[in-house]
This record gives structure tokens, C-alpha cells and sequence, in this order.
């Protein structure tokens, strides 16, 4: 028997402000090359020249810039072109993506936050993304209050979805794991209340688990 | 009886390049408001201060910057925030909206000039636009050359879409006729290859016919 080049894997982290995902995203790129394999990390909305100039429609200006049905066809505008310049070309070369957020936060920030119809969010899906999805979801989960402090030490211009207030990022987080549990064959919570080092561990441990390499 | 103030109405103004649409509809809005109409005039993609910012993002750059979905899902963004900011307030005040290009650009240029699947573009029409429509739809049509030498002696920087070979021009030219012609009650097909007097004239007695006021 003969096989082709293997398809690399998708892998997204997903949660709300403050639970350390781009540093656990950082710490689990290094271990998988340390393993050998090839990784690319990058993150939404952005990740490819294009997707990054419509990021910059999004993070930045007044709370009430876009409305919702807007903004969520702008993140898959973005998201389009992130998956057709840098995530799937990446996967064909057999490279492992790794990416801080995807289309959960779509679903969790303008549906569950924002009160957005999700058979809207999920038309959306099908036009940009089709049957393709990650495959495995990462949701870093703790409570809001501890994310947001976390989240406020850090400042930085592009704070948008950061002043939301409290009752939103409550919803939010029920709704990051509301779509972990509709989804488990794809996703996995992960105590992110905890040290950087007991996270990356258990992280690493569930990536070795769900996606075994030869 | 009694009634509330009347609602305004849409006009929009379709054809492929160098038809003499910008003209037109200036030339069109002139005679409403000398009917005593109040009368917004407006453009696609742009027309509000977001759509606008989205537009810099479609009209500049390489021709295949963008890939089919992705420009229809910035297209519709575009058109949501023209529609929230400008067109759907300006007609509960009772305004006359005339707008250069609407949804029906979207389906001839990405679906009838570049082949990009008719279903992916009806469901964005729903999500974006829902089962709104306007009043009336001009379509100006003249032979492909005629308009391509017209756009060509107008030259200006935002010619992305001129660019795009005579094949592109003669697919987008079919595709208005084709949308005109399933649209009967909504669209009304105008012979661009006259005078501009002439033109205008053809266009304010359909206009006067289609959508009397008192």
C-alpha cells in the first residue's frame, strides 16, 4: 500500500479575554516542534494580509461601529481569506496549524454575547468555510472576573471586545461552553485557572490523545 | 382614514462599465427634488462611513486579491452597514434613496462575470438584506466596447474592475439582462447607447409610471 503526503492538523484555541490562550498557543507550537513536526501558528480575525486589514475594521472604533449581522459577515470575510491564503495552503504541505481563535468565537461573541441569530452565524459558515473544520478546539476556560483582571494588566490599543461589560462576558463564556458540549468529539475544556505549566501540560497531554502522530 | 407618513422610496441604478450610471442618476435626483421629492443620493460599495472603509478594500489592489466568497462576503458586509447607517433611515424619514449599484452588481459581477456559485449569493442577500428590495431597478445596457471606450477615456484609479477582459464585460452584460428579465416588476431595461438628454428622458418617464406620487 502506498499513501500520499499526510494532511497536516487544525488546531484552534478558543475562550474569553484574559485565559492565556496566545501564550499556551506559543508553549504547545514549541513542544510540537519539538517533536518534529512542522508548525505554523496565527490567529483570528487576521492571519493573512488580507484577513489583518478587515482585523483592523474590527478591533479598533466605537463599541456600536458595526451592527451585528455586519460584523459577523466581516469576521468570515476575514476568515475566508485566512482559510484559502495561510490555513489550508499550510495543510496541504502537511504542516500542523495552530490558531488563536476561529469560528466558536464567532458564534459565542456575536450569538451568545451579542443576542445574534445563529442560523445567521451558521448560513455564514457554510458560504466561507463549507465542510472544513478544526480538528481539534482547545476552549480555555476560568471565571470572568479572574480572565478580565488578567486581561486589564495586559492594556493595549485594541481593546474593543474588552469593554463590553460584565453580563456579556458571563454569556460569552456560557457560550464557548455551551459549543464545547454540543461538540465533543471536537473540542475539550481545559482548566485555564490554573499555572502556565500545569495548563501547557494538560494541553499537550489532550493534543497527544486526540491526535496521535506516527 | 388616516394614515402614517409615507415611507420613501429605492431606486437603484444597475449596468456594467461606462454606461453612464453616476450621470444619470445625478441628472434623475435633479428632477425628483424639482418635483418637491426629498432625494438621497448614494453609491456601492460605499454610501455610509463603514461600507465606505470596506470599499477602500475592494476597488484597490491586485485583481486577485480577494477569492469569490470572500469579496461577496465583503460586498454584503458593505451593503449591511450602507443599509443600517444610510438607505433604511433616509426612507422612514420618507427620502427618495437612488443608489449607484445594489445587490443586483454583486450577482452580475461575482456570480454572472466569475462564475461564483448563484446559492452562495442568495443566501448572503438573506442574511444581509433579508426580503427587502428596492422600489425599482434601472438597468442601463449598451454594447460591451461602447462602455469599456467610455470608462477608458474616464480613467481615475479605482479601475480594478475594468481591468478584467472583454470576455468578463460581455458575461456581466448578459447577466444584468438575464436579472432584468426574471425581475420584471422590479426592473426596467434603459437604452444607454443614446444622448444623455434622451436617456434621461427614457429613464424620469419610467420612473414617473413605475412609482406615481400624489
Amino acid at each position: 500500500m502506498s499513501s500520499g503526503p499526510a494532511r497536516g492538523r487544525f488546531i484552534t484555541f478558543e475562550g474569553g479575554e484574559g485565559t492565556g490562550k496566545s501564550t499556551q498557543l506559543r508553549l504547545l507550537a514549541d513542544s510540537l516542534r519539538e517533536d518534529g513536526l512542522m508548525v505554523v501558528t496565527t490567529r483570528e480575525p487576521g492571519g493573512s494580509v488580507g484577513a489583518e486589514a478587515i482585523r483592523a475594521l474590527l478591533v479598533s472604533g466605537e463599541v456600536e461601529r458595526w451592527d451585528g449581522v455586519t460584523e459577523a459577515l466581516l469576521h468570515f470575510a476575514a476568515r475566508r481569506d485566512h482559510l484559502v491564503r495561510t490555513i489550508w495552503p499550510a495543510l496541504e504541505r502537511g504542516h500542523w496549524v495552530i490558531s488563536d481563535r476561529f469560528a466558536d468565537s464567532t458564534l459565542a461573541y456575536q450569538g451568545f454575547g451579542h443576542g445574534l441569530d445563529p442560523d445567521v452565524i451558521a448560513s455564514l459558515y457554510r458560504v466561507a468555510v463549507g465542510h472544513f473544520a478544526p480538528d481539534l478546539t482547545l476552549v480555555l476556560d476560568m471565571p470572568v472576573e479572574k480572565g478580565l483582571e488578567r486581561a486589564g494588566i495586559r492594556g493595549g490599543g485594541e481593546d474593543r471586545y474588552e469593554r463590553m461589560g460584565l453580563g456579556f462576558h458571563q454569556r460569552l463564556r456560557q457560550g464557548f461552553l455551551g459549543i464545547a458540549a454540543s461538540n465533543p468529539m471536537r473540542c475539550a475544556v481545559i482548566d485555564a485557572a490554573r499555572t502556565q505549566a500545569e495548563v501547557h501540560k494538560d494541553i499537550l497531554a489532550t493534543v497527544r490523545a486526540r491526535l496521535p502522530t506516527p
